[in-house]
């Protein structure tokens, strides 16, 4: 990363677990005024993208009720599953993860959704927030 | 608002309940990179705030425990607490949730932290997630 700007941390995404998409995408599109974004379905979820500025909101629908969505929201019912931050350096990150003892549920970055690289760390290590990172 | 350049519902902050701000506080900072902002104390909570982009992260630890951030910690734990997005025009914003149906917490905007004007929506109208509304 080191040909690119460096732009500091931001939210990439916050993702939020919802029963039904038909329900709720109106709330963000029509009464809060944020646009529409297509994004593919991931994780057996089907996903609704919604743009504010910079970020994005992600409206996780579970296709299955034993989808890693549906099984949020059987145990503690609809609300924020996670935050994804978008970082300079994912690899860098990491490393500062394990030197300070942060738990990690992915040890090496994966492909997520639209190609990018990820990898999620564990809440016990977060005060209790789902966080995944990416890179810009 | 009519002599505002309209910008578009961002992300104003998420707000992360914490039992401790000391604990997590070098994760956010440290580890993840993002320039700590003074925030003052609100509704029985000291606050930490985290520049992420456009964004903020705030990490709310509960002064007492009969506080609004304590009593949800005692209840669900920690984890993320609420997402403020900034609007353009809030009263309108607030007239577009009656329209729909959304209920509201502040029927009227009531002055929050920093003097902004805010309105908290109801978590039953969005999905289990505690929506605070703001102007820019």
């Amino acid at each position: 990363m080191s040909d690119q700007p460096r732009r500091g941390t931001r939210i990439a995404h916050i993702g939020i677990a919802v029963p039904g998409l038909d329900e709720i995408l109106p709330f963000y599109r029509d009464v809060l005024g944020m646009p529409e974004v297509p994004l593919d379905d991931a994780d057996g979820a089907r996903i609704a993208g919604l743009a504010a500025g910079e970020s994005l909101v992600e409206l996780l629908e579970p296709a299955r009720p034993e989808s890693p969505i549906g099984k949020f929201i059987a145990k503690r019912g609809p609300g924020i599953h996670h935050v994804c931050f978008a970082v300079d350096d994912l690899d860098g990150a990491l490393e500062r993860c394990r030197a300070a003892g942060v738990r990690l549920i992915d040890e090496v970055p994966r492909l997520g959704a639209e190609g990018k690289r990820i990898a999620f760390l564990h809440p016990s290590a977060t005060a209790g927030v789902l966080v995944e990172l990416t890179e810009y």
